[in-house]
């Protein structure tokens, strides 16, 4: 089945799909060395506000069509690459584009993450693939280094920033002292946050890219819901000063690791010690430590989103799949759900423990605060206590504590609420050491 | 030609060959499956001295043979696995199973980055592949990235820390103050480092390395010798200690990179700032840091050789092969060699210089050094002179200067030996901001 050309239709013409659109154009001598023949882009779907965008001026506009059954039926179309974003319309252009033995690239975390494994049979049953390297992480290779190159290794563990927003907020709360609202504003100013920055802040985006990548590693299907989840947003400044104190940089990590037969699916804050490789991962880097059984640790990052990043990733997925047009697949060496997978509920995961108090300034608080600890069997393994502030009459008392289950930390937590002599639990962080 | 089987024949039983036995046979039903059917080991050639291996012992006697012929003749091998390293005889084999229609696996840098261009003609000519991605980096993908996922960048530059043992020397050089004589004994006691260190600290293993780096990401032929290269004995503790207070670290770097039309390609030690990714890469860690005109910058890093990471990557490639082997291949998606390109010269090459001399305790010294500088227009930035030593009545002066060419740098370097003030000059770094 040797092509003459290869036909792309795009769906969407936002900051990414127009920058996908411009690549496929100036790049077209490139693309054809890689693909081995020419990659033709041959129709866009737009919606109707979109035509008066600068872009659609710029191009043929034969080219731009707001008719679905227009695009759908475009003759000539082998790939549908699609770069909306979000759950609908997107998936169903995706069924329809996958039933129609188109084979189909995505940028769209969500869609994949939700609907993975309907997505992925559709693409068997009809013979085609589904790619999604720009779904997590832009343009870092992330999808691919496990349907390629960690093939050969049981996947021990993903630990993941995969969020720039989140990561570029942190960095200016550690390095500029700044508390969550004012690095929340200044990432806003500079366009790293949205207006409404819900998704990224509370781990909503960080837990459908690890949705994907833990699908993908363990071949099993991890959904959103699985995934226990905790955001940024009580952080504060005083953490980590702690945090720096006690030898730590605060991450908000995705984890997705073995560990006695299930898997543990989780994103939160957690302590990283100073000299690991992921605590020195600033601004909007992403990376990603994965750890195989044979490789040991490989770690990919860069920078995350941004729409030429994303447009790397996803013209690398419309050439390896106009290879596959030309030389047809069998679905071998891509992305295989086997099957769920058991997962070990968030009450049994055992972590070390950082507690921050606000208390009392009277005698014998830290006894209290450390019999509540040892009546739930968690032990601590160093306290600060700070002297009381004058003014409010209150001391502050951080403890770090050896591994303990969730289950305990939480029973632990909420008895040193009831205890008078503590004001408030300011945070409650985990450890990853 | 759906096949029933893909068979392997493998050349070598050293410790990567026989790990990379050991994962074919033990990881047999997890390999069928990313293969898309059962790869079998069917034939391991060895030489004599080897057959009284423990592992011989431990497998099947019928798989092995000392005999060129009978490896090579043996029914239904279509992927040939070398692994014994070094020029010859292995590029004979990879001749020989190239044309006679067998794909083949490497983990051979030497080789590969003297025959590449070759081998990769002999394998099209013979509608075959040549993988390697062993052959850099143990188990980071650090090929394959080259050949999908960063298709569509331009590469703008690679800048490597791909040789474990003198990374790992640097970092006790650091961390603990050693002189080189000492790392290097701490690292062949550990054996991170050969009895005969010369190929790892003088940079030949990363000059191969850069070399097969370099015609990857810039689709032309870069050969060992074309590569400048300057190795990590002449490094003193002293060196370090000045860097630090500069705010640099001190890395062996291999670099490929675009500069005006042409391409830079050197190996030697660095000044990197202290804050930058590469320069937090410690101990036998390697890293290679990409940019390109769509992804920025991306960086791939893990634990560089044993034969756990590597097997890991050997045997990806033999996945690879083994789908190739399946649906057939027309080289698109793979290397490709465009031909010669432009080496800048050396002397050519501008960067900023760190100059470490030894002078006499007397006045006016600085002065008749800046002047030799400012005589080749090299203009200092920053300077350090430190008190004199009462023993040796010898002072020590440490220049970094401003951007300047090689040839340059060079010129200045011989004017200041012939200077009677000047005992010696130390050391010259370049310095990568």
């Amino acid at each position: 089945m040797e092509k003459q050309s290869v036909g792309i239709g795009l769906i969407g013409l936002g900051i990414v799909a127009s920058q996908v659109a411009r690549v496929l154009t100036e790049k077209a001598n490139l693309l054809a060395e890689q693909a081995g023949c020419p990659v033709v882009l041959r129709k866009i779907k737009v919606l109707p506000q979109d035509m008066s965008r600068p872009q659609v001026a710029e191009m043929d506009a034969a080219l731009f069509t707001t008719d679905d059954d227009q695009f759908f039926n475009t003759p000539g179309i082998d790939i549908i690459v699609e770069a909306i974003g979000g759950e609908q319309p997107a998936l169903e252009y995706l069924r329809r584009a996958l039933s129609g033995g188109r084979y189909v690239v995505t940028s769209n975390k969500e869609v994949v993450a939700k609907h993975a494994a309907e997505l992925l049979s559709l693409a068997r049953e009809n013979g085609v693939e589904l790619r999604c390297e720009a779904s997590v992480g832009g343009g870092i290779p992330l999808i691919s280094p496990f349907q390629h190159d960690l093939v050969a290794n049981e996947i021990k563990g993903i630990y993941a920033i995969i969020n720039g927003t989140t990561n570029y907020i942190l960095t200016r709360m550690d390095k500029d002292g700044l508390d969550f609202a004012s690095a929340l504003g200044q990432a806003q100013q500079l366009g790293y946050a949205e207006a409404d920055p819900t998704n990224d802040v509370e781990g909503i985006d960080a837990v459908y890219k690890l949705a994907i990548l833990a699908s993908l590693a363990f071949k099993c299907q991890v959904r959103p819901d699985d995934i226990y989840r905790e955001g940024i947003s009580r952080l504060s400044a005083r953490d980590f000063r702690y945090a720096r104190e006690f030898g730590f940089a605060i991450k908000l990590l995705a984890i997705a690791k073995q560990s006695d037969g299930s898997l543990e699916v989780r994103v939160h804050p957690v302590f990283l010690p100073q000299d690991s490789f992921l605590a020195k991962v600033d601004g909007v880097y992403n990376a990603v430590l994965a750890e195989g059984d044979l490789v040991g640790k490989v770690i990919l990052l860069g920078e995350g989103a941004g729409p030429l990043p994303t447009s790397s990733a996803v013209v690398a997925d419309v050439v390896q799949a106009a290879i596959d047009v030309r030389r047809g697949t069998d679905g071998v060496g891509h992305w295989r759900i086997a099957g769920d997978v058991a997962l070990k509920p968030m009450a049994q995961v055992e972590t070390r423990y950082y507690f921050r108090l606000s208390t009392a300034d009277t005698a014998g608080v830290l006894a209290q605060i450390a019999q509540v600890l040892g009546d739930h069997k968690i032990s601590i393994s160093s306290a600060i206590q700070k002297e009381a502030d004058s003014a409010t009459q209150a001391a502050e008392i951080v403890l770090m504590t050896h591994p303990a289950p969730e289950s305990a930390a939480q029973k632990a937590l909420a008895g040193l609420e009831r205890l008078s002599v503590v004001r408030e639990v300011s945070n409650l962080i985990r450890v990853e050491d």
